[in-house]
């Protein structure tokens, strides 16, 4: 099936090609625009832009994407809001919050949209735990992916090269589920 | 003219009825819950909520109102996204993200968005131009106004009385606009 990935980063794209391409789907980006609504979760955020995207986009198979980092310690920020808070005070600004705090658990989550052209919705759900490092460290992946250590690891997200990341992040696990059921449905 | 501020804020019903019922306005609280669209720009929110009331209630006369606090020395953080840093890392992780830099200078923004029966949408513009104290000061107000201390005063708009804070603030200045135009319109 050729899926068309709702998104300006195309480091999410990368992400998913990875997985899905090997399984015969085709990801292309698509740039749509479409609304994301302030909610106090990613699943809400998601379902108002599959109901947009389906009044405005009726005949495409269209996936899109959310995720965020949820601190413990800060309350769950920035969570929905990770890409602004990226934008204005970037990882350097969780690390100034956390400050030499002992509890630095954190949750990455991810939740993906499908839209299908017979209107049907669907989403899945990924969520990785882990720990907020004291200083960034790697190259690889995006966002706070080198501020974020998944548990039972030592390297940082942009540490781990994508093959692995995908094995046990957020998206990763979403991912799973995505194609868990684009499998049984044909 | 009686007006519904959608808003679930009590403290921006009362900062607003005390400057429009004096002049004959009825102030009421409506529960609404618009969606609140992620966007760069508080205009762009408003726009999208005053769109979503003129669907949703074309026949009443709605008032909504967005403002933020936005940082110099953090790239405008919190901004669009001041009320779920607020829930989440609170002023005091304002504070300790500019921890003892020199450069505190910030701008509170208000937008207002009137809709009325008639269809008829209008935006009104207000900020102001301050400093972000070292520490939280004063009781009045809500949301930041602890940590901000507006240019040519030497108290944050916690330790103004209402009616001096409406005087300078970027709602009261707003809210000028907006009255200004109920005059002239009738």
């Amino acid at each position: 099936m050729e899926l068309g990935l709702v998104t300006s980063n195309a480091g999410k794209v990368h992400e998913l090609a990875a997985v899905l391409e090997p399984l015969g789907h085709e990801v292309t980006q698509r740039e749509l625009g479409y609304p994301e609504v302030q909610a106090p979760t990613l699943e809400a955020v998601v379902e108002f832009g599959l109901e947009w995207l389906a009044q405005h986009h009726p005949d495409e198979a269209l996936l899109i994407d959310d995720a965020g980092l949820f601190v413990d310690a800060l309350g769950g920020f920035p969570g929905v809001y990770s890409r602004h808070a990226w934008d204005t005070i970037g990882p350097a600004g969780v690390l100034a919050l956390l400050g030499n705090g002992e509890e630095r658990s954190a949750e990455f989550r991810c939740v993906l949209g499908l839209l299908l052209p017979d209107g049907v919705h669907q989403l899945f759900h990924g969520s990785c735990r882990g720990s907020i490092t004291r200083v960034p460290r790697g190259d690889g992946g995006f966002g706070y992916d080198p501020i974020f250590i998944p548990k039972g690891d030592e390297r940082t997200f942009a540490e781990l090269p994508l093959a692995e990341k995908n094995g046990v992040s957020h998206r990763g696990r979403a991912l799973a589920e995505l194609v868990e059921y684009l499998g049984t449905s044909g």
